[in-house]
């Protein structure tokens, strides 16, 4: 038995959208689900509570990062991640690969694993599979990635090929090397770039390891979003009904749709708390730039329909003056608002599911939303 | 009848320190009180029911920032400051005088006003007795301040004495001027410098305009603390008792002890606002800058004595963690602390007045708190 399991519990009529539940040990969680990212055992500007109250049920948190500073060994002996940053509910870490690939000149690829310099003080560190779970298990997260290569776009069929057979030896010594089977889950991630036959080598591959769960990595990484979804239609069918399934490191409405239409379940992205710190709002109109000239006297709110904590008590003029006067209040509050607007999506989408009228959910969405 | 009445309730048997009760359109503020500051319409890092929640019944803004950015008339038309910022607890303005003689070479005096450029784009200004008054009416805070000159220190005495009188002139212009007498309260503001006999003859003039509240302007501008207490000595005593006596721009512990012995009701200051977001906290054992290296892996909070936010569910560790990582959290929850800790100890000191203990519980708290 798994730390963490799937539970399938409605299948959409007319798409490949699901419903479903993911038990962990810190609590159960709804799917399809959009995971708030915080990076450095925080998701910035917001107090944890703020996340739960929101609706988040799993939050992700990047190994690399928390290997550098503080160090896994320090969260390790805080009592793990849950305990050191005040979040008693569910949290996945990457595995750092993402993160030491994208190094670019500061890190060089081997069969072992990937030397790389910290972008912080330009130290040198190694990082193999090994050391990845080592580190992931030391954070104690409910649900551990594998260390692999998220190839780049555009990439030669030959270096992708190479590439996921090294992802999916990487993965049986990640597989091998995690301790904590007990309370963490390691999930696998596929890879293949763009080829469907190499994505499907690679599913194959994984999936005979019977793990957890799934990830489809390599996507969202620089090409056309047609080519992504193309992808990721034939992507989920080559993985079991009975795990969940993980499209990584996408946040914007429309993917979310898109990739759910296409039987996603897990979701994550920086965008709704980056672009929130740039004054940006995610609302039911479309995109807000907060700092436009227009919303200088506009005393309504960020969002007519929104119910969260920003809408129920500011203006767009009161969170316009924020944002140009730097104040870290409009930091807090337009991430409030914007966290809190994919986490209500993705609830509105669950019950579409439910309803089987998932579609004309999506249909209304983009009607309202506008451009992407 | 003023808007704002201040209530005498019991005067400590060994000093002038005494407990009282200021009402305002926007409830009831306990004295001897410490005011946190809101600079811009925001109390840096904080949600507004996050400062309510730690015990203030009263903030400070300051009208210069708020009529360049985002400008009073903007704050009318909101419905008032109150309602911009989603505060509906009392609020005292400042003139904007302080800053306008802070800015040096881009401003110049005359007995009309203050001509200033803004910080913030070089704009050119004008500053009255009668646009400070007009600007503090459309904020439409609960206490507005009279528009005084803040004299250097050191200052000769005969700049001192023209510089008083001149601000006794410009406060009857701010009393013609004022409005709102029904929802808002003007207080005086005594000058003087560090002369006993001007700041006797500061007092005659002002305390002849009966106003419903005076502060003491003038000190914290760079003097030793000692000869701010001497100075402190002997104006108290030239004050009305049945009127709240404010001690302008001073914020750290002692200063807030000696102020109450002294016959002080109320107290702002950046000051634990500001060391916060540079990883300073003020603690029972005296500060703490979480950023040291002592700190690295100490898993205990931050003050063991302190009930906060901060302190009930986040260590030293992880608060160091976070600064260190410049995240925005670092700030909102050392902001937390300090405040609640100044908030905290406001609170004691009006309970040890109520129970003739003052003295000792300001010698018990100095023993604790170590150099200051």
């Amino acid at each position: 038995m798994h730390a963490v399991t799937y539970e399938l519990i409605k299948k959409d009529e007319k798409t490949k959208a699901r419903r479903g539940r993911i038990h962990t040990p810190h609590g159960d969680i709804e799917t399809p689900v959009f995971m708030p990212v915080g990076t450095a055992a925080t998701v910035k500007a917001m107090r944890p509570e703020e996340v739960k109250e929101l609706g988040a049920s799993i939050i992700l948190s990047n190994t690399y990062h928390l290997y550098l500073r503080p160090g896994h060994e320090l969260v390790r002996e805080a009592g793990g991640l849950h305990k050191f940053m005040n979040w008693d509910r569910a949290i996945l870490t990457d595995s750092g690969g993402f993160q030491v690939f994208s190094l670019g000149d500061l890190r060089k690829i081997s069969e072992e694993g990937v030397a790389f310099r910290s972008h912080i003080d330009g130290s040198k560190h190694f990082f193999t599979p090994e050391k990845s779970i080592e580190v992931q298990n030391a954070l104690g997260s409910d649900i551990i990635m594998a260390f692999d290569e998220c190839a780049p776009y555009p990439a030669e069929r030959d270096y992708i090929k190479r590439s996921l057979e090294r992802t999916t030896r990487w993965l049986a010594r990640c597989k091998e090397a995690h301790k904590n089977t007990e309370t963490q889950s390691l999930f696998g991630i596929m890879q293949g770039g763009m080829y469907q036959d190499l994505r499907h080598q690679s599913a194959m591959e994984i999936v005979e390891m019977d793990l957890p769960g799934y990830a489809i990595g390599g996507l969202s990484v620089g090409e056309p979003k047609d080519v992504m979804y193309e992808v990721l239609d034939y992507c989920v069918d080559y993985l079991p009904e009975n795990k969940p399934r993980y499209l990584m490191g996408v946040g914007s409405p429309d993917c979310l749709f898109e990739g759910v239409e296409r039987g996603i379940d897990m979701f994550d992205c920086v965008l709704p708390t980056r672009i929130a710190r740039n004054g940006m709002a995610m609302t039911s109109g479309g995109r807000v730039s907060i700092k436009n000239a227009q919303y200088e006297r506009d005393f309504s709110p960020l969002d007519a329909e929104c119910d969260c904590y920003t809408c129920k008590n500011y203006s767009r003029a009161y969170l316009r003056h924020l944002f140009k006067s730097n104040e870290i209040l409009s930091s807090m509050l337009l991430t409030n608002h914007n966290l809190h607007f994919l986490v209500n999506m993705m609830g509105k989408i669950r019950e579409s599911i439910e309803e089987d009228r998932f579609s004309e959910y999506k249909k209304s969405f983009y009607a309202k939303y506008g451009r992407f």
